[in-house]
């Protein structure tokens, strides 16, 4: 059995081996390639990424995987070697069960419908990106009947995402926080927003990357195994645990991309504190999607959005920008950069606002699976939703419907997780809390690394081990529940804005 | 047979898309990749070329050979398919006569080597180093063994590098070559030494890389299809014909890294102008390393040191470094960067003094081969050879055999081809001056074009498609030759020293 697991096991690391220098292909191509490399970038993507698939598929891993599951079900449940063979076991199956055309298919539609969606925008005409649209619906419904019977189409759609999460059970969480998001914005609404011209200042962008990389590392972004470059669409990836990148991007006008720094080192520090012990093997990564915007989210907003942080971190930050923020103090700032604005961009979203964008999504990806609207409906669809959960209406399709690439690039399933991530990390927040009870103190006097070493123990070590329900329960006591955010959000800017 | 054909094209275009692949993940580690990210990243370049090296031996690519053997020497000779099956053939049968154990071995041993050999340089300690260079001999003789039966130990060695060339050639023109040499050497020894203090001033680094840029484009490289960065050891690296990237340092206190770009621009020139019909094919590389270096050479050096470039660019310099060369003449310029100073260090010798480096280590390698020598005898053999053809002598092994880092690579057979790019550079001059009689007088004007487009016309284009003894001929009439070098260096230092 020794042998046999050895077998999987070199097989398996080819395929990390593979898939990670795609990453490296794809990081330089979004941080350095010069555009007129494009086509033979995609050549060498597609040989690399059809021979990871061959050997992963290939009959021999489906039969040592079967010849492994007795020796597995002996196992420990927990231990590293019966969470790699249910994990391979799970990957297996769901690239074995997509034929190799559908696959082709797809990438080929997507990759044509990314360039009609870019002109569709830069037109504001949604009439452009329909046709493609309605193929990749199409596509993603087919997906879905490869893995029938389901409980519902958009099962395996999540399921890529979040491994064994159902949609039933992301639509009960969606219909308790629904109504108390929308309450709060209501009520945020009826208040005098918070100052913010001080935001909005010339910032010498040489002072704001070192700012944030001076941030990412208090906050336990190891860059001796890491770099940050620039990138339009900022962005983490891991081409091995000792290698994990992060990207941002610097407006003069503004010192948003320290959010973003913070953000993306918040999954880089997931990456580097997964145990070694599953490095080059499917366990070797983030758990999901969901699991790791949890820890994003924390860094860059439960964190980096906090008084704690601030009380540490805006005396450096007046230091590094002389004369900007002599008559801001520290409360009006933290105010400031916790600003409620309903607005019209998911990306530009407050933490009070964020989901209800995510929700939308979630709604009409539904609607159009289940046939209850077409693909031409849905620029309406999305206006109306935008009034009703936000109370603000898009002037053109480039600002509502044609706002987001992901559905140009197929993934139709994956929105939820930026919502759930959130949910996530109000829970993980308040369950440190209780085992640090000092927590507070200790990040207002720059000692970030009690926080990230609970987080390391809780959640980073275990890589994907866990499905991300189970995850979230073994160190929380419940599943993903939307309660802790709610509490988090109402009590915060119940204080800000005098709920 | 079309479909044999094309089937082979697609074997051959998945091999070069792994190549090129395996080049992005080593321009990343020498540019960007923190040092802790090395056994993630050998590991990832250890799976694609052993995945690169599988499909290209497979006995199908064999086969596929063998059928369309009848159908190659139907094709005219010189058409690009014909070129394609003979170069594919030769790679094929190269590869299939070293034994998988072998590569394994030989991978492993210089990754080992390059560790001792850093560690023997930094100690300035030959016998830190002797137990590897030992096994990387032996294994070299080995390798030669593979293609028993040959005329000479070292030609197998030597066809890795330069297809088609003997060692008793290499031998012959290196024979008539060195007492020339080592002839003007003396000669210039008798003379006054140009001055060259203004060389040695503080020089800003941006303005450097500025110039350095500007220079690379007028050549003709073209930054929309690549891009420079900064490495430790300049380099060339091709990921397909539209993305060539060229890499420099830079020092402070002098701007030799002008000529290291204008070298590695040659390199680059060179593969963004190799016919597109060849790409993603065996022959969309350069023919080999001494047509290569034959274009960094002349770029750096036949043009970039010569008095018409420097017509044009000096008063530019001066512009971009005001003050530094206000009492510097164009002449008395021209004449510091030609000064012919005999040295220890290959990398730093003049254009009079560079070939010799070489013979000397083609001497000791064949030596070695030949059982003339042991490897324990290299140290002392090196520092009297280095008396004779430069009469200088090296102070500690750093200074002298540890100097670089070619046989910790395992690069034996490698280093003639430096000394025979230079050879065909003069020859290719010669040759652009019949077609083209005004040349320097365009080069003068700064007009680099019409040079450019008469190498892409005679070498760029046809990529590896001819063997460089054959190109060569084909282009200047005559095979490798060592007159044109000796008559260009002749005409230039006699001028330059007053012989």
């Amino acid at each position: 059995m020794t042998d046999k697991l050895n077998k999987l096991k070199t097989i398996l690391g080819e395929v990390y081996d593979l898939s990670t220098a795609l990453a490296v292909l794809d990081w330089d191509q979004q941080v350095n390639m010069p555009v007129a490399g494009s086509d033979g970038r995609a050549s060498q993507a597609s040989t690399i990424s059809r021979m990871a698939h061959e050997i992963f598929v290939d009959d021999g891993v489906g039969e040592l995987l079967e010849a492994l599951e007795p020796y597995r079900r002996e196992l420990p449940p927990d231990s590293d070697d019966a969470c790699l063979l249910k994990v391979a076991r799970r990957e297996y199956n769901r690239r074995k069960k997509v034929p190799t055309a559908y696959v082709s298919e797809f990438a080929a539609v997507t990759s044509a419908a990314h360039m009609q969606w870019e002109h569709a925008r830069a037109q504001a005409d949604f009439s452009i990106f329909k046709p493609a649209l309605e193929k990749i619906f199409r596509l993603r419904r087919e997906y879905a009947g490869f893995f029938a019977p389901y409980d519902h189409v958009y099962d395996p759609l999540l399921d890529e995402f979040e491994p064994g999460m159902k949609t039933a059970d992301v639509k009960e969480i969606f219909a308790q926080l629904r109504p108390q998001q929308v309450k709060l914005i209501h009520a945020i609404r009826e208040k005098t927003a918070p100052d913010t011209s001080f935001l909005h200042q010339q910032f010498d962008s040489q002072q704001q990357w070192n700012f944030g990389v001076e941030a990412a590392k208090m906050i336990g972004y190891d860059l001796k195994r890491g770099r940050q470059d620039k990138a339009a669409h900022p962005f983490t990836t891991t081409f091995n645990l000792n290698d994990v990148r992060i990207t941002t991007r610097i407006f003069p006008d503004n010192f948003s991309g320290l959010f973003s720094t913070l953000h993306e080192a918040g999954h880089a520090i997931y990456e580097q504190n997964i145990s070694p012990l599953l490095e080059r093997s499917p366990l070797g990564t983030g758990a999901s999607l969901a699991i790791h915007e949890s820890q994003s989210r924390l860094w860059e907003n439960l964190v980096g959005r906090s008084r704690e942080f601030w009380t540490f971190f805006y005396p450096r930050l007046q230091a590094a920008f002389p004369g900007r923020f002599d008559d801001v103090s520290l409360e009006k700032f933290y105010c400031g950069i916790n600003r409620v604005e309903p607005g019209l961009i998911r990306v530009d979203a407050d933490e009070a606002t964020y989901n209800l964008h995510v929700m939308l999504r979630l709604e009409l990806e539904i609607a159009v699976l289940e046939g209850k609207i077409a693909v031409s409906d849905l620029p309406e669809a999305w206006n109306e939703k935008m009034r009703e959960y936000l109370g603000v209406t898009p002037e053109n399709d480039a600002e509502g419907v044609l706002q987001d690439v992901h559905w140009a690039g197929g993934a139709i399933g994956y929105f939820p997780t930026y919502a759930l991530g959130n949910l996530i990390s109000a829970q993980l927040r308040e369950t440190a809390e209780k085992a640090i009870p000092d927590l507070d103190r200790q990040i207002a006097n720059g000692n970030f690394q009690i926080l990230r070493e609970w987080l390391t123990e809780n959640i980073h070590r275990h890589g994907s081990k866990f499905e991300p329900q189970k995850l979230v329960e073994m160190v929380t006591g419940s599943k993903i529940d939307p309660a802790p955010y709610m509490r988090y959000l109402n009590r915060k800017y119940g204080e800000i804005y005098g709920l």
